[in-house]
Parts: C-alpha cells; structure tokens; sequence
C-alpha cells in the first residue's frame, strides 16, 4: 500500500502534490518523493521516512516549480526504504516519470527481460519496471505506450505518470489498487484517495479497473485498455474531511476489514507462480527447508492467534512438529532449542519488543529464524536470517484485522511450500490448496457484504458483560481471536476456551443468556463441538454458531447460525474470523466506544 | 487415605462398625473390611467395592456375632483395589487383625526381611508388614509389641489392632493420620474421624502422634512409646453430624486445602530414601529415563496446569523439551509422536474421559505412557504403560486443591529424578530439591494458618465482576489455577494470562479499581512483572501480589502483598496457590456460593 498524487493546473505544482500527500500518509510514511515538470525537464526529490522530510527538502516545495507533476508516500514492499528505492521511478534517459500503488506480481521475469535488453536498474523496486516497459513501448504515443504495458505486466497497480514531450498532461491508470479524479476549478488532480484532493474540488471520478485517466489543466478523459474514449460520471463529494481519511468508512477498522480481500490478494498472488510457490525474499533453499526439526512459532495478541492457527497447519499439512509461544514467555524461559529447528517470528509492525528479543535470544542461541513481518525494514525483517512479508499496507486501527488475516496467508503459503518440498503432500493437493487459497478474496468479500446481518445481531449484544468463543483445534485459534477482538475494543469480558475444556470449570459462568460463540469449521469435529453447545445450551446460554455452509446439523443446537463457505480445512479461520470481526466491531460501535483507539492500548507495542 | 473404626462393648460389634465405616467413605471406597472376635476366632469378611457389598455380604454384621472388633474402607495405595488387598490384614496363624489408614514408607525393606524369617504375605499392600511384624515381636504382651513396631515402622499410620489372645480389648495407635477415641454409655470406639461414632457417644477424646489407646468396654486406657500410662482429658462434640463429616470444617474443600500438608507429605516422603527418589511403582529403568528425547503433558483442568508448571520443570531442570496439551485437543489433532518421546497423563480420578482417550491415542501411536493418578486401579492407572501414584486420597469437593498439590508434587520428583538420572544435575542439586521438597508441608501449614488475612481480603470482592491473574514462567501456571478456582466456585469472570501479553488486548478490560492477582514468584522476572504491575496500576488495577518473603521492592508498586516463605524457584507453585486457594474460598463463600458442589460442575468428567 502506498499513496499516488498529480496534478495539473494554473498553480504552482509541488506545494499541492505535497499536501495530497498529507492526507495519504496513512497509506505509507517510509519515503516520500515528487516529480515535476520544469518547463524543460522532469525533475525528481525523494526523502526517506515521514512527509515531513521532503517537505523541508524542498522548503514546502518552493524549490521544485512547475505546474504539473506526481507525488508518492511509499509503504516499502519491494526493497527496503532508501532513497534509491523512493518515488518517482524514471527511465534512463529521465523523460518518462512513474508513482505506482500495488505490487507487480511478474516484475523480476519483466526485470530480467529488460535487463537483457540493456535496461539499467537504479533500485530493488517492482515499479521501476513499469518506468522502463513505457519507456520501450513508447513511440510518441502515450496511451498506446499504457495500453501496452497495461497487457504486460501482472498484478495490481495505480499509476501516475508524466512524459516528458507531453508536458501539457498528466496521465493515470488502475487495476486493482484505487486512484479518483478530481476536477478543479484552476486544475486537476489524481489521487490514491479523496482526502488528498478535497482541498481543491469535491468532484470526484472514481475510476474502475484497467481504464485510464488524462488530465490537462482544463480537461480530463478516458480510455479503455483498447484505448478508446469513455464516458465517465463525476461525483460530488458530500464527506467532510475527517470522515474522508477513512474512505467514507465510519472508522480505519472497518475499512481495513473492507481492505481485507485485497490484502489476501496482495499477499496470495504475487507468490503463486505456474501452480507453484515462489516467495522472493525468502531465499531458504529446498535443502533447508527438508532440514527443518521443529518449528517455534513466537509472536504476540493476533500474531500469536495466528502462530496458534499454525500450528495445526504446519503440522497438519507438512507434518513439522510445532511449538508456538507468547514472546513475553519464550524470550524468559530459556527455550530449549537446537539447530536443526526454525524459530518463526510474527509481528505486524517488526518492531514488537518482546517478538525482537525472542528473535535475539533464538539467534544467539544459534537457531535459524524467519520473521513473517508488514514493515519493510523493520528491526524482525532486518536482523531475522530469513523474512516473508505480508502485503497488507499500513493498518491505523489498534485492532488488527487486514494485517492478521495477511499473516494468516503467508503462513499457508509457508506450510504449502513447506509440505511440497518434504514431499508430504502431492501435486495434486498442492493444486487444490493454491486453488482454495486463491478462491478466499472472493469469499471474504461475500462474508464481508453480509455486514448488517451481523450488525443487527451484535444490537442485541451491546449490554453483555461476559462472552464466551469456543472452539476444537483451528476453530480454538479463530476463538482465541475472535474474543480477542471483542475485549480489546468493546471492552467486554469475552474469553475462549478449548471447547472440550470448558466443563472442567469455567462452564460453571454460563447463566440463562450468556452469549457463547461457537466456532465449528472443522467437519472432523462437528460432532464433538455440537455436543458441546448442547451442554452449554442446557445451562442456559445463548449459543451463535459460526460453521460452513452445508452444515445443516448444527440448527438444531445453536441458537443463530452464520454460515461461511466451503474451503480447505486448514484455511477456515481466513472466512470465519470475518463475521467474528464485524460482529466486535458493531458491539464497539453500538456501545461508543473509541473503536480506531481502544483505551490502554497502543497500535505497535515497543516496549515489554 | 483410607477410613478405620473399631468397637468393643455390649452391644454385637459388626453392625456398629459398619455404620461407623458408612461415614468414613468419603475416605475411601475401593473395598471395605471388618475382623470381628467371635468368642474363639479372629473371623475376617472383605469384599471390594463401595461398603454396600461388604453389608450385603454380612447381612447388616448379622452374619458376624461378637462384641469385639476392627473395620476399614479402603483407598487404593499399595496394591490394586482387591479383595486380597483389602483390610483387616492378618498374620499367618490369623491371631492378630490389623487395620491401616497411611503409608508405611520403608514397607518393602520391612516385608524383604520378613520374608527372610518366613513370613509368608497374602497381598500388595504396605499394611500387611504391620501384621507380620506385630506377630513377630509379639511375647504376649500386645503393648510391647506395638511399641516396638512405632520404633521399626516409618511413614503414617493409624492402626487399630486385635489380638486372639486378648479379646477383652481393642487396640489403636497414631502417628500422622488422624484417629479418635469414642467412649460411649455401652461400649467403645475407636475411629478415624469423628462423625463414625457421634451416633454411640459425643465423648471422644483426639489421640496424639506415637500415643497408643487400649479400649475395654468400660475402661479407656492411654500410653506413649515408652509404654508409660498418660492421662489425657476427653471434649464433648457439640458438631451436628453433617458438619461432623466435614470434621468440624464447613466445606469439604476447606477441610481438603487444610489437609494439603499431609497430602504433600504423603506423596513425597516415601518416595525419598536415602537422598535419592524411588518410585516404587513406576518401574522406569535408567536406560528408558535417559532416552525419552521429548515429553507431552497431557491433561485437563487444574491438572492441566500441572502441566503447565511441568514444562517448566522438566525444561528448566531436566532440560528435556516438554508439550503440555489439554487432553480434548491432543486427542484430536493427530498429534506428532515418536517412539522415543514420553506421554504423561495427568488424572486425579484416573477416570477423564478425555485424558483417557488421548492416553489410547498415545498408545495407538506406539508411544511410552505414564500416568499420575490419584485413584489406583482407575482405567488409566491400568492402561497406562507406567503409573505414579498421588497419595492425596478421596476428594469430595469438586474444585481440587490437595489432588492439585498432591500432582505437583510427583510431577516435581519425577522431574528431579530424571534430571538426577540424565546426569543434568549434581548430587548437591539433587540433596537441595529434596531439601526444600520437604519444608513444603510445613510451609504450606504456614500459609494455611494465615487465613484469616486473606478471607478479610475476600470480602472486599464479594461483588467483584473480573478479576485478572497475571504472572511470567511458574507464575503464569499458578495463574491459571489460581484463575480456575474462582471462576468455578465464585462464579466471578476470572482470566489468567500472561503478565508480559496483558497489553496486547486484554488490558483494554482494567477500570478504575479492578482486581488484578499478581503472582511473582521467579526471582530473575520480579522487575518485568513490577514493570507490569505499574501498567495495570496506572490503568486503575488494584494490585494483589503474591511474592516471595524478601521481595520488599513490590511494596512500592502492588496495594497488597502476600508473601509466601522462600523455595527453590521450580517448587514456588505450591507454595503460591494457597493463598489463591483460600481466597476462591472466601469469595465464594461470602457470596453464598455451594462451595462443594458450583453450579454445572462435576467432580470427575466422564463424558467429553
């Protein structure tokens, strides 16, 4: 995730690609970069870390005129945040300039196509393939150059981009990854978001998939992929601007839910390569993989509930025996462990204190570790010996919700591979897992368009003070999150148990009403889970069910159902979590709470 | 624990015993047993089973005439539960009876020099080496052979003792198990608690350790080990009888936390001889010690968190990796095992359902079992390849507190043990663990006699709706006992977790006042856990915290303190749920909770 901005117009250019940027910082903060054209030349300043940087840089872009040029916020996925790897991406001969927001799936087999054709790289960037592809393509034509790439390259993409010889125009173009328009009395404007152009005009154009934009300083039109002309509606926009940041989305938690499909896509796709594997900057060869023992899996809150999911997955699907810890513990007990085991370490921001310090006593103990991580360069990606990143973009909300369901991919991916290369698993499943994977954007989107169902339950449910999740194996992880979610925003008291376990105590909490959670995804298990909501039932609670479509059983014992569909078992927890998400969210907001900003708690937890 | 009675009088024995025994079957009831003088001979009659069996057999004693004689009802320790296990144990002319509640500790160094005389032993147990022995020093005078047999017999016991050749009188004796004397209008009595003989007189008089009681059927004689007269006063009983059977306590589980030293006592003392652990039954060569490459834990409830301090044991002193898995997961999720890896299963009624079937499904897998149960000759005692006995005997009330401690306890041997074998430890460590091993009980009396601090405490949260438990390593596993037992007798929303993971969701749910148990037991962790309990207090957290003597640092940062005295860091557990126990206790008591019996609970979980 990253932010894009142009402009267009009467006025002076950096100062308001500076501002657009402002408001898209949620989207990136690693590095920030401009380019404008001077009335001769395109010229490009980038500064690492935050807006700010560039802002002094260019004495509020005072130092940079011109009245037409492309801005970019970077949130690192392909290459570390440098200078080098910032934005704007030129071509050689500096007369073509590129900002892109989403990942090119096929950059390194493009790269190496260009490269052989004598194309010089100045980063580790996927975008700077795109720079380099217009720059052969174009013969004096810029949508024929767009239209051609936009044939060429794979995976997802805003772009903006400035020709040199076409000064007079500013040219974009999306798949995937969100770009709008705006109109302007004195110019006009792209933008990944609306806030960044509110200042200026409140009519919008949202452009969809694979069209293109060309502004002039007075004019905006559009083009299909064939590159021929399209009408478009504009819209005006009646959010104020606060309530603009999120999307239109009352809250950054539920629009990073919104976001999870494409975050699943941005993490799933770029790996998936001709029905196999292939994680870039993983670098473990086959041999290491094989020689894997034992896997520790440490990580923190949602990480953990992940790494507990892990633990069936790695050692359902790839047979590695797993152990996964809380990293507040691991790092204190003296972990026993030796050589031949992997040390995985989960955290969203790569800076989680406890999740370091776990890696560093693995480290100095001489284990490998790997760091399943969102921040490019950040201390787990940078001092674990191996990293996989999640593609999940900036998260605001202290609640995670796209990035936990990003490093629940990674992981299958992981244990994918790792089954594939062990020989643990055929072809044939390896087909079926990829082929169920890629099926859960889409079936998280239908989970995700089910919202006032859940919304109207949770009404019921605002004035609980004691909530129950259960669950058996994967469906124990999901409720450990699902609680998790619940307390942690709406402040109830919400706990989840080992489903088998309750009637060893806790079960004496249940009253007439209680609501209870059950979480039955695993078909194995239906039985043994059902029985158990039974139990519970005959006590008095109020049992919510959440369990594949098809699994008709379950009626006659939960009190409300929510069905998810059908997928591998080991992949429930990415569809059930869903529902478990909406449901917190809507107790948080029927109760007014601080939803994006729960009390005591920080987003990215930096000390022990 | 087992229960004995004895009567001599006007009135025929065999009925009044077996009334007697009817209330001494919370003590045991694997088989029952009386030897009863029938004007010429010793007339013996067992039979395995609740007491029922035995009255049946005997027609209600009708089938037995005498005035004279002993009975018992039987909880398994030495020996299966049998009919030829089962009390009155003989010697070999069958002129001498012997009941038995205890554990005569050096019974098998006792029985091989028997054995060496020719005495001959019809059963398992340690008792029957009373018999023998009573028989061996026996000159006609039973005082002097008693007297010399408390010199010979180490470990617990009280006995009460027949002779043929005196039929005139009944004789008893203690030492670290409870026995009383009843002198009733028309007869005597002797019996292990109270309640057994409140029907025939409120008179009784509490014999004392190594004092001897020869009952007539008028007449009451004392004496000590010398063999010299005492005088001793008698107390009138003014207990109704159902509080009698709780022996004087007002709940079971009081009575049961307050037999917590004895039942440490029990299961550790005949286990240490001559400075190294001997576990009689478990039957494990060095050879199998030192090749187990991995232990699981598996369990539920408060024996899981057992396990849960086992890990920490086991890896920190044996330095053998551990899994502990509640038993309703391990059993389902096809778990990784190998040939060279341990299972223990953890039990107190031997009886889990679940426990049980993840115990088959560890066999199936061709995996090494051990159980520790309390309950000898329960399904998984017999199923499992090998068996360590807790000697913690009945227990009534549903939520555990000495079966818990009892667990601990041969958890803690065991892994000293294996440590010792594995040559992890040196001799000096080794005579240090058992060194403080055994100031447990009496620092656990300590504790117990502070109670009324803690129900002072208790009853400012009578109207508690959360409590948080929070702790790191050993800590984090007292937590979630500590946790358990409130939540299941107080019906108070208690949640243990670990104190470094609190501010990953969970301390969203601290309000102004919240009661937070803060147990920092592990010297190495004071300052992380202090630098929590600064977070939760800063949030509002009223901090309890339960530390170790010496610890005056937490002064500054925890509202109360309760220290317990100082242990080796693996055994603090014990140490530390007392207080915890006591005050569940209180709350639940000051809220007019059924302690004994909450809501929705059994004691044993037979089902899934």
């Amino acid at each position: 995730m990253c932010g894009i901005v142009g402009y267009i117009g009467e006025s002076q250019a950096a100062p308001i690609l500076l501002d657009g940027l402002s408001k898209l910082e949620y989207r990136g903060y690693d590095s920030a970069g401009i380019a404008i054209y001077d009335g001769e030349n395109i010229q490009v300043q980038k500064a690492v870390g935050r807006l700010k940087a560039l802002s002094e840089l260019t004495h509020d872009g005072a130092t940079m005129p011109g009245i037409s040029g492309i801005g970019h916020t970077r949130w690192a996925t392909h290459g570390a945040p440098s200078n080098q790897n910032a934005h704007p991406h030129y071509n050689q001969s500096e007369t073509i300039a590129v900002v892109h927001n989403g990942i090119i799936e096929n950059y390194l087999k493009l790269r190496k196509r260009l490269e052989k054709k004598g194309y010089q790289f100045q980063s580790d960037t996927d975008t700077e393939v795109v720079a380099h592809l217009l720059d052969y393509y174009y013969k004096g034509d810029p949508i024929e150059a767009i239209t051609k790439i936009m044939h060429r390259v794979e995976g997802s993409y805003a772009l903006g981009i400035i020709f040199k010889e076409h000064p007079e125009h500013v040219y974009a173009v999306r798949k995937d990854s969100p770009l709008i328009v705006g109109h302007g009395k004195d110019g006009n404007l792209i933008a990944s978001d609306v806030p960044a152009v509110l200042k200026y005009t409140r009519n919008v154009y949202f452009i969809q998939n694979e069209e293109i934009a060309v502004l002039t300083k007075d004019a905006i039109a559009f083009y299909n992929v064939d590159g021929e002309d399209i009408q478009k509606e504009s819209t005006a926009i009646d959010w104020d601007i606060n309530a603009a940041e999120k999307g239109g989305y009352e809250h950054f938690m539920l629009k990073e839910m919104y976001e999870q499909p494409q975050t699943v896509r941005d993490t799933l796709n770029p790996r998936i390569k001709d029905g196999t594997i292939v994680i870039e900057e993983l670098g473990m060869s086959e041999e290491e993989i094989r020689g894997i023992r034992k896997i520790h899996i440490v990580a923190c809150g949602s990480a953990y509930h992940v790494g507990v999911t892990g633990k069936y997955v790695f050692e359902g699907m790839a047979r590695i025996p797993v152990e996964v810890d809380l990293a507040s513990e691991f790092r204190y007990r003296n972990p026993i462990l030796s050589h031949d085991e992997l040390v995985i370490v989960i955290s969203q921001s790569g800076e989680t204190a406890d999740s370091l310090a776990a890696l560093r006593e693995a480290k100095d103990k001489g284990v490998k570790t790997l760091g399943i991580v969102n921040v490019v360069g950040s201390s787990i990606a940078r001092e674990a010996d191996k990293v996989m990143y999640t593609w999940a973009g900036p998260e605001i909300a202290v609640a995670t919700t796209k990035a936990y369901s990003a490093q629940l991919i990674a992981q299958y991916l992981l244990a994918v591979k790792f089954a594939q290369v062990r020989d643990v698993i055929t072809e044939g499943e390896v087909a079926a897992f990829l082929k169920d994977l890629q099926k859960l954007p889409e079936q998280i989107e239908m989970l995700l368009s089910n919202k006032e169902k859940i919304q109207h339950f949770a009404n019921r449910y605002i004035a609980a003070k004691d909530v129950f999740f259960v669950g058996r194996g994967i469906d124990y992880a999901i409720s450990l999150e699902g609680s998790l979610k619940l307390k942690e925003i709406s402040y109830i008291h919400s706990e989840a148990y080992a489903a088998g376990e309750l009637k060893h105590g806790t079960i004496s909490l249940i009253e007439e009403g209680t609501l209870v959670a059950a979480v039955v995804t695993q078909e194995d298990l239906y039985k043994k889970t059902i029985s158990n909501i039974v139990e519970l039932s005959s006590r008095g609670a109020f049992v919510l069910a959440v369990t594949n479509t098809g699994n008709r059983e379950i009626e006659k014992a939960a009190d409300y159902v929510i069905y998810i569909p059908q997928t591998n078992k080991y992949f429930t927890n990415s569809l059930a979590i869903i529902p478990l998400q909406l449901f917190s969210y809507y107790v948080s907001v029927g109760k007014g709470c601080d939803v994006d900003k729960p009390r005591n708690l920080a987003k990215s937890v930096t000390v022990e």
